[in-house]
């Protein structure tokens, strides 16, 4: 199996959100290896078939009775404001963790999907949010980060709404580019196992697995 | 089978992207009674299964041997500033036509899926995208628009950036919202069999399918 490239330290929850199930080993094993998980309600009824429970569900619980089956723990919050997602966002950053990782964060309905990946923006400044798919790893950066990668790897780059961005070790590089969100800067490459970005403003970057 | 609820004018073309292939009947029956389809590049090959031929393939067909099977006429624009789907677009535009229905726009690929549905921002002005999904209908509109609908249709609301929204006919009204790219305008309901909607900005409407 392949191995997770994201430390899994001890003390960094990971959500399962209610998007499509996760199949790729990388996320399984992120699940598998989860010292806090946290299922946002219906994202529980999917766990069923695998020898994981999660440590809390959060949502209103109305049409799940798998809380006791998992003898989990319940997090109630009946806010209409926000998402099941954001209120496990929300709560975990009440409980003090800065960083978490998201599953299940993508799929099946688009506009779940797609408020999902501006939550990554939303919560920048408060909590380290990286979200990992069946295709990516997601994560947010601004100002200048050195990232892991690997030679090849598929990296595609979208701000939250303009930004001026330069890269050092990627196929196709950006010289202080003045992007947006369109094709102009999805589908780059990496060149070796390390590459930088610089970006004046808040920007995706999506990392494609080994 | 369920009759697609929208018009099939012999004019609009119909794109098939390189997403998640549809399996929904009104996403099938909108591909079946299509008068020109195009599609981009490798997603020709998901119709292998179908008594379905692309009119138009676009792209570069290196890896496609499938326009001579086809019989497909192949659009060549080996720009490397815009994706497939951007380059079938622009074809449809320089061709004279203002409306498109597009397949296949989501899933797989969350970078493409995203930039896909900014591509209708994009593209408001010159042309008139309907994203057409598995789970919605997904339409642009800015100003007042009155929209037809059926009684407890979901719809969702995701402006480019941020707007002023008011509504008519939805279970959770809203009155001059100053609304963003979040989960507070999701999943809202309409009343009746049409719902009104005024925008200051341009604005996402996702609608469920019946």
């Amino acid at each position: 199996m392949q191995k997770s490239r994201i430390k899994l330290h001890s003390n960094v929850p990971v959500i399962l959100a209610n998007g499509i199930f996760p199949k790729h080993d990388m996320c399984l094993d992120i699940l598998r290896n989860a010292k806090i998980l946290i299922c946002t309600d219906g994202s529980a009824n999917q766990l069923n078939s695998l020898p994981i429970k999660p440590t809390y569900i959060i949502g209103d619980l109305d049409s799940i009775d798998k809380c006791k089956t998992f003898n989990s723990k319940i997090i109630h919050d009946k806010s209409q404001d926000n998402t099941d997602l954001e209120k496990a966002i929300e709560w975990i950053y009440s409980e003090g963790y800065r960083d978490v990782i998201i599953l299940g964060a993508t799929g099946l309905r688009e506009d779940m999907s797609l408020i999902n990946q501006f939550l990554i923006f939303k919560y920048f400044k408060k909590i380290n949010i990286t979200t990992v798919t069946d295709h990516f790893t997601i994560s947010c950066i601004k100002g200048e980060k050195e990232i892991d990668s690997f030679e090849n790897q598929l990296v595609s780059l979208i701000p939250e709404n303009r930004a001026i961005v330069s890269s050092k070790g990627l196929k196709f590089e950006l010289e202080k580019a003045n992007i947006s969100i369109d094709g102009k800067t999805i589908s780059n490459k990496s060149k070796k196992n390390k590459f930088k970005i610089t970006s004046s403003e808040k920007l995706l970057v999506f990392q494609s697995h080994k």
